[in-house]
This record gives structure tokens, C-alpha cells and sequence, in this order.
């Protein structure tokens, strides 16, 4: 069985676990004397076969703030961990990142709340969806969640990062929790229609995202608001095929080489100067694509597709036109012949006016631009600098990322 | 004042009237014995300078039928004009014409009847129409309706066949008739929003066309039939710059230069074996426009514009399209990811699957055909044997159907 099979290699063993227990616990020696405790996937039990991160998160009164996490405490925890390789990392506050035998472990300072509703920033909920799930969980639960887990990641939809937008560890968690297996997620998922609404409790608030699922620790919350409309539709269709043709291509797909280039394709290479945090980043890269989307249906372009990918410093934004040769000028449609002021003034800021079969007057316009390069040039807009290069793309080569742009088919899909 | 002016170039003398007054003589001296009578712009009166043809009409009584006009009394009018240059021409029914020093006559057999209502073909109306507009009409009356003619010639909507689908001299007539001189007329018609109603008589059957004017001798008929939707807004346009800024431009367009090739213009010329009669010959030949515009438009092109002039026997369709570059392959738009029957189809049948932003299915799909030479090749259709040449306009040249085809705004529009 395919399951079984995927579960024999993303299931961590003894020997993994122990590893990172025993860093885990350094770090919390280290933090002798405060509130902390370990969060995350691992301490829930639900993290995959090579995932090497941990997060601790350390708790502070209610009563010290917000403002305090961000200064004194963020201060105190770097005495304890200063000796150590470690960076500053910016989410909704600033918290700690220390690399310990290549196990990335995240401190975190965050309040202790008594309620997850009452929490004024994410990091404050996250002992609740720790509770929470580990009191749902038995250890087949925790091995479905780690199917359903990879299966996300194989199809491209892991991850409530603004670049995939797709479904976090805790959303995997709650619908194994409220479907009870991989395959009985799979199995509603795949007779979904948006907008859909995974209710494990009552929601305190209307949401208007594609996928609704009240945080069952502060229902006035959609916990999987990070979910986009592409993202859904592309895990319902492949739970669709999965359960007609289970493979292992859902959850481990493998690069297809693809050559052909239909139409014309722009590449857009960006370098930022500096590294930029990745959802700060792909906020704008998201922004600008629909931007261009916007400008080059407009400039009169027909777009085949336009996406993008790369990391927190180098960005590609692929253009595919149907072709790049739109010409200099354009029919102008006119008002109705009865306008008469609408009439007047077509003619006087027009040329080569006419009257067409429809008693409609036409003209022919000239584009303000038929480059696209140009376009593309003239319309990119970030907060932070950046080098750019633009190339029509000839030969294709072994780029991962270009040869799936090129094919667009999902491994799974066909 | 412009239209004296216009007046004094376009008012017959009395030499011109002599003239033909002699010839039609003639013919009548040729017909003696038989009901043969003069009609159309001559007799009435409204013909304009240089027009050259007579319309001579020989009656027969009803009871003969529709059949005997065509072979026997064809005959026997042949027999009377065999000795001088005749050919036959074929209308609804055939009729004769003769040329006798530069002057066309067309020697029409037609049925005598009670009234216009009675009417078989179009030709047995004629008397009464004569007879209507005489009756109407004083010598400034013929005047106006001789301005209104050149007006619409000028404009380019003068004439009701088929080529020309304008207005025909009885409708300028019964223009002038029911609004009294031809500045009324292009007061009224400025003003003008289809479907025009002039009803000199009421109207006996709802009619369609844009324009309609109950026939005042068969008023289940609408005299203007003919008239587009285009060649009536040209006229309403016309009317309406007229009398802001009369000139002479109106009635007497000239020719401009313009070579400036915007976009890209292929040139269709068809040589037809044999002369065709023009009214057979143009209902085809803007039925293939029509078929054209459909084709090249669902073909992916952005059609800027497409016409046709030349004669009976040379036919030149003119195509300019904002580009002839539009690629091989275009986006294909499929099915919502919930009409599951439609998405299993898409992605049986389609390369380059996948999933849009919106929740919608797409695919990249090869044009079936991406030259436009070829698809207006494949796609003209004539009942009569013809040569074709296609090519790229590169060279303007003085052709002033090709200089008016890029310019497109007449000279009295601008």
C-alpha cells in the first residue's frame, strides 16, 4: 500500500527523535530559570523524517506587554544563547535563531495567556495549539498527519508562507483531527467547493477566504486564512486523483524535463541587494505579478501565464505571451453615432475615423508601448533594491523552475 | 451660398435636355405601336448633369403575366432595336440595353396596371412612382432633390444596389417630398436615431430595416429597404457637420493621399472570369466579408478593419489586422474545478494543464491556423470562377481606393 510505503520513509525514528531531544534540551538548559517549553511539530509528534527545526518558546506575565517581548526579553534570551551561531529573525516580533548541529531552533518569546482568544500576537496562541492537538492525537493520528503533511508538500500547497499560501502544520493537524485519517480527508477534500468550512467548532465570525476553519483555541479566527483560492483547488483535485490511482508521485514527484517553448517567454531576474525576510519579500513579488498581469493584458498582451519563484534574494518572474509581436497600433471602438458629444470629441482627438456596420464610430489608436520588455521594466516596484534582467527565453537548459513553468502539468495530474 | 453653387454645377440646360429629349425620341419613334413611355430621373426631372441613361418603358396588360415579359415581349422589343449596339441585362426580370451616342437606355417591359399595390415585380411600380413625384414636385422641389442626390453621392450612400447599399433617387425624392427642400431634410435628418419612421403615407406592414419609408403607392413596402445601418449614419453624420460648416467637400469629396500602413494590411484581389451582374456579384462578395470578418477574428486576430471595392469583373477585399504575428499557440480557458465530468475531459484532452488563480482549469492549445493568407484563401466562396492574388501590403502606391482604405475618415468628416 502507497501509504504505508510513504509512511516507512518520512517517519522519523528513535534515533531521529533522540537527536533532536538532546538538543532541545541544551537550549532549555540554557534557559534555566524562565518559563520555556518546547512547541512545533516535534513536540506534537507530527514532524517529518529530515525536518530540522525546533521552536521553544519562552513565556512572559501577561501583564509585561507586547513592547516588552520586543526589547527586554528578546535582550534577556540573547545573554543565554550569545555564545552560540545565532540571528535575529522578524515574524510579528523579533525572536531568536540559534543552529545547533544543523538543527535550526527557534526561541521565541511570547506571552502566557490563559486563553487562546485572548492572544494578542500568534506566538501567544501556539502553547493552546499545542495542547489542543496532543490531546487529540493518538500515534496512528500522528502518522496520518504526517501523510497528509507530505502529500501538501508533494503537490506544492505546504506551507502558510505569503509565497505558497497554502495549508500550515496546525491546518494539517485539524483536519486529521476532524476527519480522523489521511484518506477520509482526502476523501471530503476531494467533493469540496469553495468556500468550504471544516467547523471542528463553532466559528465566532463570517470569514470570506476559500477555506474556513475556526481555530478551535479562539474561533473568531480562521486558521487557515492562508489558504488561496489556487492552493485549495489544487489539493481537491489531486485528493480527486489520488483516491482514483493512489501513487507516489503525489507525495514525492520528481522533476520533468520540458523544452518546449509555446509562444514567447519573458524572464525577469531579479537580485535583491540584500536578503529581504521571505514574507515581506514575496508580499511584494505577489503584488507585482498581479500588477503585471494587470499592464500586460491591459498594454494589450494576450497572457498565456505569469508566476514566479526563487528564494529571499533572487526572484524569477516568468511571462508567457502568446506572442510578443501586438504591433504599434490598435482598433479604438467609439460611441454610438447618436452621442453626439462623445462624437464631437472622437473625432477631434482621433484619426482615421469611420463608421462601422453597427453605426458605431472606430479608429485606429497608436499602443503608448508594444514592448514588453519595456512593460515589465517600467512596472516592477519594491521597497527594497534590487538588479534586474530581462531575456526572452531560447533555450530552455535544465532549470527546474523553468522546465515546470514551460509544462505547467502537475506530475500527478496526468 | 454652397448650394447654389453646387446647383450650377449640377443643373442640366437646356441643351443637356435637348439632347436627351431627341434620343429618347428615337427610341419611342422604334417602339411605335407598342405602350411604351419615358420614366425614372429623366422624366421627373431630377436627373443631374452628365447623367446619361433613359429609362423607356413598354407596358403589356396584366393578363399577359409575368412569363411573357420575359421571352415574348423581350423578343419582340429586340426586333425594333436589333440593328443598333443592344445587350441584355437581367434585373428581377431581363430588360434591353442600348447605347445611342454615349447614352444608355434601358428598354424595360413591364405590366400596366391599376396600382402600385398590384405590383409583381419591381418595374410595374415605376409609372406610379413616376406619376407620385411629378405630381409633388415644382421646379425648386426637382432642384432640392438634385442638391440631396450629389449630397448622398458625395458622401458616398447614393445608390441602392447591393455594392453601394445607400439611398436610391426615389428615396432622395421622397425625401425632398416630405420635407420641402434639402436643408429640411438634413435638419431632420441630424437628428435622426434608427429605426427611422418618415411616413408620407402610413405604413401597411411593420417593417425591419433601419430606415423606412412607406412606399405612398404600395405602402406595405419600405422604399428604403436598401439602406444599411451604416450608409444611413454616414448620412445622419453628414447632415449633422453639414450644417455646422457647410462645404462643398460634401458634395464633391477629393481624393487625399495616405500611405501610412497601420498594422498590417493584406490585399485580396479576385478576377472573375466573366462579368458577373453586379448585384449577383456583391451580395457575394459582402457575404464574404462577413464570413471573413468571423473567421479571421475567431482565428485570434484583432481585425481592425475589412472592405471591398472594385466593379464586376475585379473585386479587391482590403484586411488590416493590428498584427499578423499572433503565434501558434493561444490560452485555452477551461472548466471550473467542481464541473468534474468537464475537468476529467480537459485533462484527457489538453497539454500544459493547469490550475488558475480563479479555480479555473487552463491549457495552452495549438491554433489550427495562424496564417492569415491561408485563412482567407480557404475561406472565400463564389459561384463564379475567379483568380486570386494575396499580398502584403508593403508599397501604398496612388490606388485611391487603397489610400481611402488606410485613411478611412472621409474629407468631410475632418
Amino acid at each position: 500500500m502507497i501509504e504505508e510505503e510513504v509512511l516507512k520513509l518520512i517517519k522519523p525514528n528513535e534515533e531521529d527523535k533522540k537527536r533532536l531531544e538532546e538538543i532541545a534540551q541544551q537550549v532549555l538548559d540554557r534557559l534555566k530559570g524562565l518559563d520555556a517549553e518546547v512547541e512545533g511539530s516535534y513536540r506534537k509528534g507530527t514532524w517529518l523524517k529530515g525536518d530540522t527545526d525546533l521552536d521553544i518558546f519562552v513565556f512572559y506575565p501577561k501583564e509585561v506587554g507586547k513592547e516588552y517581548l520586543k526589547e527586554k526579553a528578546l535582550n534577556e534570551l540573547l545573554t543565554r544563547v550569545r555564545d552560540l551561531n545565532y540571528t535575529i529573525a522578524y515574524a510579528e516580533h523579533p525572536y531568536i535563531i540559534v543552529k545547533i548541529e544543523g538543527v535550526e531552533v527557534d526561541i521565541v518569546p511570547a506571552l502566557r495567556l490563559n486563553s487562546g482568544e485572548e492572544a494578542i500576537t500568534a506566538a501567544d496562541r501556539t502553547p493552546f495549539h499545542t495542547r489542543f492537538i496532543t490531546s487529540k492525537l493518538d500515534e496512528r493520528g500522528k502518522d496520518e498527519v504526517r501523510l497528509l503533511k507530505r502529500f501538501l508538500k508533494g503537490i506544492g500547497v505546504y506551507g502558510a508562507e505569503i509565497k505558497v499560501k497554502g495549508f500550515s502544520g496546525y491546518v494539517s493537524e485539524l483536519l486529521i483531527v476532524y476527519y480522523g485519517s489521511f484518506i477520509n480527508v482526502l476523501k471530503e477534500a476531494s467533493k469540496w467547493k469553495h468556500p468550504v468550512r471544516v467547523e471542528i467548532v463553532k466559528q465566532k465570525k463570517e470569514f470570506s477566504e476559500p477555506l474556513q476553519i475556526p481555530d478551535p483555541v479562539d474561533p473568531k479566527r480562521n486558521a487557515s486564512s492562508a489558504v488561496s483560492l489556487k492552493s485549495l483547488v489544487t489539493f481537491i483535485l489531486a485528493s480527486r486523483y489520488y483516491l482514483r490511482k493512489p501513487s507516489l508521485d503525489f507525495f514525492f514527484p520528481k522533476d520533468k524535463k520540458y523544452d518546449k517553448i509555446k509562444g514567447d517567454v519573458l524572464i525577469l531576474k531579479l537580485k535583491f541587494k540584500n536578503t529581504v525576510v521571505e514574507d515581506i519579500l514575496w508580499g511584494q513579488v505577489w503584488r507585482n505579478v498581479e500588477k503585471l498581469r494587470n499592464v500586460i493584458t491591459n498594454a494589450g498582451f494576450r497572457l498565456i501565464d505569469i508566476n514566479a519563484w526563487g528564494n529571499e534574494s533572487e526572484v524569477y518572474i516568468g511571462i508567457q505571451v502568446e506572442s510578443k509581436n501586438i504591433g504599434k497600433y490598435y482598433l479604438n471602438i467609439g460611441p454610438m453615432y447618436y452621442q453626439i458629444e462623445h462624437v464631437d470629441k472622437f473625432i477631434q482627438f482621433n484619426e482615421n475615423v469611420w463608421v462601422g456596420e453597427d453605426g458605431r464610430l472606430y479608429s485606429i489608436k497608436e499602443r503608448k508601448e508594444s514592448e514588453l520588455e519595456e512593460i515589465a521594466r517600467k512596472n516592477l516596484n519594491f521597497k527594497h533594491p534590487f538588479t534586474l534582467e530581462v531575456n526572452w527565453l531560447t533555450n530552455v537548459g535544465d532549470d527546474p523552475w523553468i522546465n515546470k513553468f514551460l509544462l505547467k502539468t502537475p506530475p500527478w495530474l496526468k
